[in-house]
């Protein structure tokens, strides 16, 4: 670390706030905990923001900290300090990574109770070339749109599963990656987007098969959630979704099989379509579970979602009246239930989906069945190249028997049927996901029963193969943070109702917020 | 933009600070100049830090606004104030730039003669995916590397005139890539590096046909320079070198025929090395003047560029004594001259290179020449295609004669024999360029009388196809920063002298710094 000898020029520090910042500098480098709690000021306003976003409170502060691991090594190049009064000062700092380029940090610090202490910092590093949690690959642009179009302007994040001329399908696993082929052709439901003008800025992560809702990637790591700090982006669109959050991209295209656009944008505050069954062309799409899988997109606006569907749909199905299940309701926690029944109300039409855990264990064996037969063969040969959290979906997929198969699939046929009859013409409002983003340090178990409670509420459209759309409208509080957290609000509707379904959701959007 | 009534729970502003607080982000989005200035405190202690630095002063921060032309639009999500005094307040904004993400402004208000004015400002905007300015592709890694050698964990950006297999080579110009073929093998200068375990992180800009030592690209943008608030990144190989000065690779691959390598490293504060002419095999590279061309690479730190220099390099000759020529160092700016002359001192041997203006004339007509005939028949057949900068030179270009060629390549050959003689085993010392980076606002005239001065430093080089290290130990003053501006230290040795020039380099920095 340079030493403040090396600042003769700069404006001299009130009396004994120098040794506080240097002694603060020295734990941040140490990683020295009980320091750093220490030299930031106690007590719920006590501000520290970054990139991920602002935190609120001396504990959320030591939170972040103990999950961390360390701050990134620097060097501090310059510090000037701006004097308030005898107790308050603000310190500002040119920061040195290691790792090149220059970072800012300010910091106002107060005396208090005779010691000086943090009570707001500001903190600035310099970005990476490339964010690996989120893409893989990226051009400026990785392949341009037509010239003109309607979505001349707008830019795609690609899940890692569709194919594009020149490029290589990764699936979110390096090992997979490696023997990958380059594709000769590109994918239509990317190419669609292409002619109508929209550019590809670069191909984004995926949890590996697109085989969880988490947004977790054991090579890659956790892409962010700009919407809740340290909180899972969701998955498996993951890099998509925090591609189109962060504004790195206008429209991320991903895939949904049992939630997996719907959960990313409930997450994350963000709109998400999953399109009917069979509506865009899966031709270039690396399977999960064929009979599940859709195309869909994760945009900011509805504008650039109505863009995007128009470009890539044919057929238009109007959309019925709304309707609850309250049964269904069981499985969001209670502040995501709370949110949702103060959005719609208490006097919509209500449904008898009938039991909902069957439900999901149709879904589930199938979905099970399908995914062993796109990736077993691959998955038994690499033992060692999946994380645990997938791995260990396989590993149950692989027990799925011929006969459990074909009596799901069965059970399939029949809850289809049921639920279409149902639900009719009518659009099944519902919240996208059974909480907000759980914290990426949460423990497992939490993490698991929030996805148990999800997998309930997303496994309707996947049955029916109706089309899903997540509109931005719930939020619950979010502890540590300034803002609340986003909670996604589902439209089910009927076959081929994406664009009524759309309309529907401005209209909720513009009501709500 | 979102009114202030939407947070009824921020804390509350002390006495008129709201209003001022909303009238900057009025004065902010509309691009009010004048409101702005006001809104910040006059004299030379205002602060305002961002991604590309710290200014210093209402002077430099008012400048800095009139040449940007408007801040990107956004709306503030939330507001917390923070009073120190009745005349003082810390205000933390949440902001929501249109184009997605989330960015933090953190203002020290105080109450200056009875009106609120903003004294220090940070300002963090979300990062993009991609800095086009910087990169033109980007992977997590774009090509990975043998997984053992010396250089694993190295991370490379490599100049967009080398041929990596499967990409194209784009030349700093959109319309030769639109045309470029996809390349089927690796340049030997990219393969060496990936063989001892570096990784290339992606293509990085240059100058087009790297046919400047500006860093300037009418297509793709101005690369930034982190060492120097707006000012020119230094070219051709501009890409490479912002990528290793803002961290994101550790090695930058370029190319430097008239400076290439030396002034983006002399203006960023980075390790240079042009090499021995024809040590490092320009297979798969595009020429621009093969009699002067020469690979190399730019570090942040020397042990890089020894790793670098060791994976590719084959003969090793020593360094002589060092020696200085007076005329050279008339070219220099006044304050580059003197913190040279700070630096060696006042008692090196000299040397008499005879005259520059004569050596500079025969570097431009071969340079000239073989420019032409590496490009020029493109460029007649594209003459839209090129920025005006760019084009001019080729224009140039266009009409130097077949006679002119012969008479400055007979000239050539006894100047580099005069050279040689003149300068024999020992190491010319010299500014690596004749001014730190000018702002890219400054007046072209400027520019262009700073690019004469360098280019009669750097032609010594290239007239003898010697290597050349610029060593970042020099600083001028940075008027309207917190930081000095880095200048190079240029060491000029015999053929194959790389290694022992760097060992001469690391003593001069441990020595200087």
């Amino acid at each position: 670390m340079t030493e403040h000898t090396a600042f003769p020029e700069a404006t001299p520090f009130p009396e004994a706030l120098e040794g506080a910042f240097w002694e603060y500098e020295r734990a941040l480098m140490a990683n020295d905990l009980p320091a750093l709690d220490r030299l930031f000021a106690p007590g719920p306003d006590t501000l520290r923001g970054d990139a991920s976003g602002i935190l609120v409170g001396h504990d959320a502060i030591s939170e972040f900290r103990q999950g961390r691991g360390g701050a990134p090594a620097r060097d501090i190049l310059h510090v000037e300090v701006r004097q308030v009064t005898d107790d308050a000062a603000l310190v500002i700092a040119i920061t040195a990574p290691r790792t090149g380029g220059r970072g800012q940090q300010s910091q106002l610090w107060r005396r208090i109770d005779g010691e000086w202490r943090v009570t707001e910092a500001h903190v600035s590093l310099p970005a990476p070339a490339i964010d690996p949690r989120v893409w893989r690959v990226i051009g400026s642009p990785l392949v341009a749109g037509s010239t003109d179009g309607p979505l001349v302007g707008e830019t795609i994040a690609v899940k890692d599963l569709f194919a594009i001329e020149g490029q290589r399908i990764g699936a979110g696993n390096p090992t997979w990656l490696a023997d990958a082929p380059v594709e000769n052709a590109t994918a239509p439901a990317v190419q669609h987007l292409l002619d109508e003008g929209a550019s590809v800025t670069g191909i984004a992560q995926t949890d590996e098969f697109a085989y969880s809702i988490a947004g977790q990637n054991a090579h890659y790591g956790t892409p962010p959630n700009p919407a809740v700090i340290g909180g899972l982006p969701g998955g498996s669109s993951s890099g998509p979704a925090s591609a189109v959050a962060l504004g790195q991209a206008s429209i991320g295209l991903g895939t949904d099989t049992g939630g997996s656009i719907r959960v990313p944008a409930s997450y994350q505050g963000l709109w998400g379509l999953r399109t009917t069954h069979g509506a865009v062309p899966v031709d270039g799409l690396l399977p999960l579970s064929p009979t599940f899988d859709t195309v869909g997109w994760l945009t900011r606006t509805s504008a650039a979602l109505k863009g995007a569907a128009g470009a890539s749909l044919r057929s238009h199905a109007p959309a019925g009246s709304h309707v609850v299940a309250p049964a269904l309701l069981e499985y969001a926690q209670p502040d995501v239930r709370a949110a949702f029944l103060d959005a719609v109300g208490d006097d919509l039409d209500t449904v008898d989906l009938g039991d909902i855990d069957e439900l999901l264990a149709i879904f589930r064996t199938v979905q099970a069945a399908e995914a062993w037969e796109s990736d077993g063969a691959w998955v038994a040969e690499h033992p060692e190249a999946l994380g645990a959290d997938v791995a260990g979906r396989f590993a149950a997929a692989a027990l799925v028997t011929p006969e459990q198969e074909a009596a799901a699939r069965a059970d399939l046929v029949h809850a289809r049927a049921r639920l279409e009859e149902a639900l009719g013409e009518r659009v099944l409002l519902l919240p996208s996901a059974s909480s907000a983003a759980p914290s990426a340090l949460a423990d497992p178990a939490e993490i698991e029963a929030t996805r148990q409670g999800t997998m309930r509420l997303t496994c309707i459209a996947g049955i029916t193969g109706r089309p899903a759309l997540s509109v931005p409208v719930l939020s619950v509080p979010q502890p540590g943070a300034l803002l609340p957290a986003p909670v996604g609000l589902c439209l089910v509707g009927p076959q081929n109702s994406e664009i009524a379904l759309i309309a529907m959701g401005e209209l909720l959007h513009t009501r709500l917020l």
